[in-house]
C-alpha cells in the first residue's frame, strides 16, 4: 500500500506559547511554557469534532503523517489516524501534543530555565498527569475547543483521557482508555524505579545537569529502555519472535550476543538512548507512579469516577502483563458502578502491551465502530 | 523457637583441591580448582545416605547452621535441612558446595589465575550447569560417594539436579527439581541480559578486571539485583507486602524514595552489591541462559530425558512467574513420556519464585514425605 493512501500526508508541528503561570501539582509554578502540537483534519464550524490524542512514555505530538524533512518517519499512531482510518480525519479534527516536561519541543528539562538562562535539567519540576491535562486544557482554549468530542490515549495516554473526564467533565464527551490502568501496582512502580536508578546512577547523569557537560547518561537510558521493552512485549510473543534462536551458530561462551533477543534489546536500547532525554524519562515515570485518581477517595475508584460524565471506551489486550485486562476491568467496574455509559473490549492479541500501537483488525474494528458512533 | 532447635548447629566450611585438569563445555580447560563445601549429618557405612544440595544464582555452600564467626548468618536453606527437618540430617548426610566460578571460596573470577598470578577476573571461563555437575562429581569421588541418595536444588539448583540425572544416571537415585525449568524462555534471557548489561557498562567494571583498580561495579550489581528481586516476588505478593504504601507522608516530587517498594529494592540492591562478585553474577546468568538439555535432541525434552533413571520430585509454586508451573510440567511430561517415576507438587503460594526458600507448610510437608520415602 502506498504510504499516502489514507494518510494525512505531510504535516508540520506548531507551537503555542502560554505566559499565564501554571501551578503544578507538586507545588512549583511554571512562569510560562510552550506546547508543540500537530493537527490533522479540519475543525468544523460548531467546533464539535475535535479529538485529543495523548501520548505515552516515549511518544510525542507527531501522531500521524510525516514531516518534510523526515518523510519516512511516520507518526506513532499513523495506522489509526487518517482519512478513512478508524480515527477518520475526514470527520474529526485531531490534535497531538507533546506533553510538558517532554523532549520534543514542548517546555521541559532541555529548555532554558528563564531564571538561569541554562537548561532546566534536573531542576525542571516533576509534573503529573493532572499537570499535563491542565496544560492541554490551555491548548484547547487557544484552539477554541470548548469540548473535545473525544480524548484518547494508550497506556499513560489512557490515564490522561481518564484525567480529562475527571477534571473537566464538561469538556470531554468521550474518553477512550486503551491498555491502561487506574494506577500502577507495586510491581509497575518497581520496574520504573529500576529504570530511574539506572539513569540516576549513570556517572554521565551529573545530577541531571549533563547538558552542561556535553554528555548524556546513555548507559542508563539504554538500560531503562531495554527493561521497558521486556514489559511491553508478552512472554508468548517473545517466545514466538525470538525464542532461544541464536544470533550466530554455536554459543559464544562470552558476554557478546548469543541469543537474538539480546541483540534486539541492545538495538532498541541504543536507538532510544540516541534521541530521548533522560530527565524527561525520569519525569514521565514519576507521572506514571503518581497517577491515582482514587487516592483522595480512600482508594475507592468508583467514588472518584462519580464526577465524570463522559462516555467511555475501555480496551485491553489479553497478553498485556504491564497493564493486564484486570486493570482495565477495574476502570469499567468503577464506571458501571456509577451507571455511566461504558463499552469494554478485551482484545485477543499476542503482542502484549505494545498491542495498542498495532493495527490488529479486531482492535481497529472496535475503534472504528466507536468513533463512527460519536456524533459531532 | 530457639535457633538451635532442629539446627545442625555450628558448622565450618571445608575445602577440596583438585589438580586433574577439568575440560569445560566452552572449550577452556581449568588446570586445577578448589571447591568449598559443607556437610551436615554423617555418611553411613553403606555410603548410601548422601544428599547434594545445589545452589541458585546468589547461593553458596552454606546451606544450614551457622559459622562461629557469624552466629546469626544461618545457611540459606536452614529451614529445610537439620535434625527433624524435612531433609533430616539424622537420616541423611547432606553436602552443600559453592559452584565453580563462584565468589564464596571455590575457584572463580576472584581467585588467582595461575598463569598470571592475578585474579582471573573476566578471563575466568564461562562455566555451565554441565561443568558444575562435572566438578561436583569430582567432589563426590573425593567424599567416597558413589551414588547420591538425592540431588536437590531450587531454580538454577534444580537444573543441576536435572543435569545429574542426565549425565550420571548411575550416580543419583532421586532428583528433586524445585521451582525450576528445563530451559530459559526468551523473556528469562532478556531479564538476564539487562542485568549483564548493567554490570558490563558500569564504568567501574573495567572489562572485568576491576580488582586491579580497587573498585567493584557496584552500580551495575545493584541494578541487576533490584531487577532480579522483581522477578523473584509475585505481583500479588508485592501488592500485599508493599502496594502503593508511601515511605513517608505525601509524595516527594523528586527522585528520592516515594514508595516502600522503592526503598525495599534499593536496600536489597545495595546489600547485594556489598558482597557479591560481579564476574560471578555474569557467569551464573550465562549458565542459566545456556542450560537446555533438549538442545541436542532437536528441542525434544522427552528424548533428552530418556537416558535418566532417577526418580523425580518436581515442585512448582502457583505465583512463580519466573519459572511458572507450566515450566515444571514440561519436565514432568518429559519424564512421564519415558515411563519414569515422577511425583509432582504444584504448591499454592503467594510468594512467587522465592517460595522455594520459604517454609510453607504444604511445600515442606511434601518435601518431608518425599525424603521419608527415600530408602538409604
Amino acid at each position: 500500500m502506498n504510504k499516502a493512501t489514507n494518510s494525512v500526508g505531510e504535516v508540520a508541528p506548531q507551537r503555542a506559547h502560554f505566559d499565564t503561570p501554571l501551578a503544578l501539582a507538586g507545588g512549583a509554578v511554571l512562569p510560562a511554557f510552550d506546547l508543540v502540537y500537530e493537527t490533522y483534519g479540519e475543525l468544523n464550524a460548531a467546533r464539535s469534532n475535535a479529538v485529543l490524542v495523548c501520548h505515552a512514555l516515549s511518544g510525542n505530538h507527531h501522531v500521524a503523517g510525516w514531516h518534510a524533512d523526515h518523510p519516512k518517519n511516520l507518526g506513532w499512531w499513523d495506522n489509526l489516524v487518517g482519512p478513512g482510518k478508524p480515527l477518520d480525519t475526514r470527520k474529526f479534527f485531531v490534535v497531538g501534543v507533546n506533553n510538558l516536561g517532554g523532549c520534543f519541543g514542548s517546555t521541559g528539562p532541555v529548555s532554558d530555565n528563564p531564571a538561569t538562562g541554562r537548561p532546566w535539567g534536573a531542576d525542571f519540576p516533576v509534573v503529573t498527569v493532572e499537570d499535563w491535562v491542565a496544560a492541554q486544557a490551555r491548548l484547547a482554549d487557544r484552539l477554541g475547543i470548548e469540548s473535545w468530542a473525544a480524548v484518547i490515549g494508550g497506556s499513560l495516554g489512557g490515564m490522561q483521557a481518564m484525567q480529562w473526564a475527571l477534571e473537566y467533565p464538561d469538556r470531554i464527551r468521550h474518553a477512550l482508555v486503551i491498555a491502561s490502568a487506574p494506577k500502577l501496582t507495586a510491581q509497575n512502580i518497581a520496574f520504573n524505579e529500576v529504570a530511574r536508578q539506572a539513569i540516576l546512577t549513570d556517572p554521565d547523569f551529573h545530577g541531571g545537569h549533563y547538558y552542561a557537560h556535553g554528555v548524556v547518561p546513555a548507559r542508563g537510558l539504554r538500560l531503562a529502555r531495554m527493561l521497558g521493552h521486556i514489559t511491553y512485549l508478552s512472554d508468548d510473543q517473545m517466545a514466538e519472535k525470538f525464542g532461544r534462536r541464536l544470533r550466530q551458530e554455536g554459543l559464544q561462551f562470552s558476554y557478546d550476543v548469543d541469543f537474538e533477543i539480546e541483540s534486539y534489546l541492545r538495538y532498541q536500547g541504543d536507538k532510544f538512548a540516541g534521541f530521548f532525554d533522560a530527565n524527561t524519562y525520569l519525569i514521565t515515570t514519576k507521572a506514571l507512579d503518581y497517577f491515582d485518581p482514587a487516592r483522595d477517595y480512600g482508594g475507592d475508584l468508583a467514588a472518584a469516577l462519580a464526577r465524570t460524565r463522559a462516555k467511555f471506551l475501555v480496551v485491553s489486550f489479553s497478553t498485556d502483563w504491564r497493564f493486564a485486562p484486570e486493570r482495565s476491568r477495574e476502570i469499567v467496574y468503577g464506571l458501571v458502578h456509577n451507571g455511566l455509559d461504558v463499552s469494554y473490549a478485551e482484545v485477543e492479541s499476542i503482542a502484549g502491551h505494545d498491542s495498542f500501537l498495532l493495527d490488529d483488525p479486531h482492535y481497529h474494528a472496535a475503534m472504528r465502530a466507536y468513533f463512527e458512533g460519536i456524533r459531532v
